[in-house]
């Protein structure tokens, strides 16, 4: 499909490039042009490429184009668990709630779940997730089927999952969808033994791969390690020569001075997670601190059950609102700062170099933010209106690899939203059922 | 008009009452009934009425009808200058960009920035808001016109409004129209002379009426105030009589004992504004002690150039996940708590007791969530879905005393959006000329 996109407002995310008025051209699933608008002869003839017939010519009216956001962690087969088993205590939470309904579920309801999650990604302007979850073969399917692009994540523990099945998805789900691809990486350090964590460590060097686990999320996790170990968890797994080939920790909220130190040694990715760690009372990274120190910072969702949502939005504000109570500084975290975390960073974090900007030869990974409406107004600055008020309701179009999946509150992927909502209903019914016959 | 609206999932935030499916019948600007799908002419007969030709049937498809929020305390008119000085430490964005603007207004122009506050609370299922900025009558007249619940509140200070106006304000604004109302108030302790105070406290006392103000929204407002007067806020101006009757607290984020003992001996409402106090890196205010101490919570969006949006799903989320983080306790205020300080709090916060609940003879303030988005599925628990999960693409329909104002994302105010994202753009292309002007 060749897709023509004028009248638009662009916002690249290339460094220190403003807003400016222009055209975007999509060629298959990569961006072929972005400027100004001009003859499009004259563009064919500075591309020196034939004259395209265009399949879709967009008049954006003015609204702003942008690439989409990486959703850098999830647990999007947790749909299912959403309001399940709120405004309780993390250990009863996970132990009494979350995780008894887990063991029953299957590897394809996974994948219907899975697909749940893909349809709020898509209102959300949410490109492309780095996923951890159960079932990857099943997550994959459901991700290539929806036209979503996922970056899947091993979660081997101590209860699932193993190193060998870890290396075969590394081996099999990577190189075989353009949408697809699959990271090296395990639950966190508290669910597996030393000699587990060891055999990853190992794994990551026999692969020279980068590695991406749960890490400082609560202060029992650090407490825990330190008990272990007699080390903090990020100075802990880097002593085992885990982040060798660098790669990134989830929610990293609890930092002592050496976690801040491998952060910055082995280049990860601070992958953050302002949502849940609120909602679960985790405490609030410090996200000044890594910004200060030149260490990456990326943004995710996080499940649906510990959210409850899957919405960038929501993120981008929190983290910037929760930096600036923390630091009792309303200047804290510049809202230009949170578009990259969300878009250029979380690309990079999940190792999609070619989905962090809009350039030519960039992939078409990208949205149209409505701005005409009201939380959009006036035009003082458009960037900070997307961080300090955007809403999914300001997504009006989202495209990945050049597809248009979600287009003025419409579903344009291969299953649409009645067959998957039906389909999550009776699961959560079966599982309810099966509990209920559990406990009696 | 007479509006039937059925096949709907109802929650009418009465007490104890749990969401059932049923219909929901208007006529004017009353609620005529509340209650399960039967025969209409059994429900004819049971209310003793004729039978009703309908204006409109309105086909619910299963989503859910509840009372419109209520954003309890707000500052409309600062739409012009979202996102004007963000990320600014509080004093620089209050003293060299706010007022400087502010200062150059006219009453029409706040009446026109008005009405862009109230499409987008239209879009968040807004349907009273309590409204302070500064010029009650073009206000007045602004919600009058869009068919919006205000109710105004007097922000009289050393430097800005009178006794005698909010006098004149009082008498005249209320009983005027059916949608407005207008209460006694004043901008803050810090910003009025005690001479000042005993004047509104004087006229309160004449009028038995509550007042509201600003009131421990920061640590330096308390800290100047002890200063002054020996007293933190609260227990200040109740020692010089002020809430004799009534009334309530914006913010009250830093609060003492004594302060917490006044708001409970002069039943006060805690308005809170979780969005406003993150952004503006106030703190958080001590949500779990107000309901332990059986302290009325009500919630408000703040004034969009210190939020920077008017959602009360913003609010929501926050109200609840920054209890969770004071008190590092995921069971910190319960979701069904937090709707009822969105709806029923509100209402009584701010005088309207007739707009609390969905019942027979109620208000018929309402609105229509949108459970068909995969934000709200599956259906484990609705009301924390909106709460934990819920966002402005939820709403479907808003209505204000009878009146459908928002519909499928379609305004009916009798003024349409662009016209009024025109003249608010106009207006802060002139304050931005006049003000260069100024520096030059």
């Amino acid at each position: 499909m060749n897709i023509r996109f004028f009248n638009a407002r662009i916002l690249t995310m290339e460094e220190g490039r403003k807003i400016f008025s222009g055209e975007v051209w999509v060629s298959g699933d990569r961006i072929l042009y972005v400027g100004e608008g001009r003859s499009n002869d004259d563009i064919f003839q500075e591309l020196k490429i034939p004259v395209i017939i265009w399949d879709r010519e967009i008049d954006c009216n003015g609204n702003l184009l942008m690439p989409g956001f990486k959703d850098a962690h999830t647990h999007s087969g947790m749909t299912l668990l959403r309001s399940f088993a709120d405004d309780l205590p993390l250990d009863q939470w996970l132990n009494q709630q979350i995780f008894p309904v887990e063991a029953l579920l299957t590897g394809d309801e996974i994948g219907e779940l899975t697909k749940l999650a893909v349809l709020e990604y898509l209102t959300s302007g949410i490109t492309a997730v780095f996923d951890m979850y159960l079932t990857p073969d099943t997550i994959f399917e459901a991700f290539d089927s929806m036209g979503m692009r996922g970056v899947q994540v091993g979660g081997v523990n101590n209860f699932s999952q193993s190193v060998e099945a870890l290396e075969d998805w590394y081996v099999r789900l990577n190189n075989k969808s353009p949408l697809q691809s699959f990271k090296l990486g395990f639950h966190a350090e508290y669910t597996c033994s030393k000699e587990l964590l060891l055999k990853i460590a190992e794994l990551s060097h026999k692969y020279q791969a980068p590695v991406y686990t749960h890490l400082c999320e609560t202060k029992a996790e650090v407490e825990g390690c330190r008990d272990r170990y007699g080390m903090t968890p990020a100075a802990f797994l880097d002593s085992i020569g885990m982040f060798d080939y660098g790669g990134g920790g989830y929610h990293l909220v609890h930092m002592s001075e050496e976690d801040i130190e491998v952060l910055k040694k082995r280049k990860l990715y601070a992958i953050s997670n302002p949502g849940s760690n609120t909602k679960l009372a985790s405490g609030t990274a410090p996200i000044s601190r890594y910004l200060k120190e030149g260490i990456p910072v990326a943004l995710g969702t996080d499940g649906p059950a510990s959210n409850n949502c899957l919405d960038m939005f929501r993120e981008m504000f929190l983290v910037t609102g929760l930096a600036k109570l923390k630091e009792e500084d309303a200047a804290a975290v510049d809202a230009m700062e949170v578009l990259k975390m969300a878009t250029v960073n979380g690309a990079h974090a999940m190792g999609l170099p070619d989905a962090d900007v809009l350039a030519r030869g960039k992939l078409a990974d990208m949205i149209l933010i409505d701005l005409d409406q009201p939380n959009m107004r006036p035009f003082n600055n458009i960037s900070k209106n997307i961080v300090y008020s955007g809403s999914k309701i300001n997504v009006k179009l989202t495209m990945i690899g050049g597809k248009i999946l979600y287009e003025n509150g419409v579903f344009q992927t291969a299953e649409g939203p009645a067959a998957i909502y039906e389909r999550a209903e009776e699961i959560i019914k079966d599982k309810k059922q099966k509990i209920s016959k559990n406990v009696l």
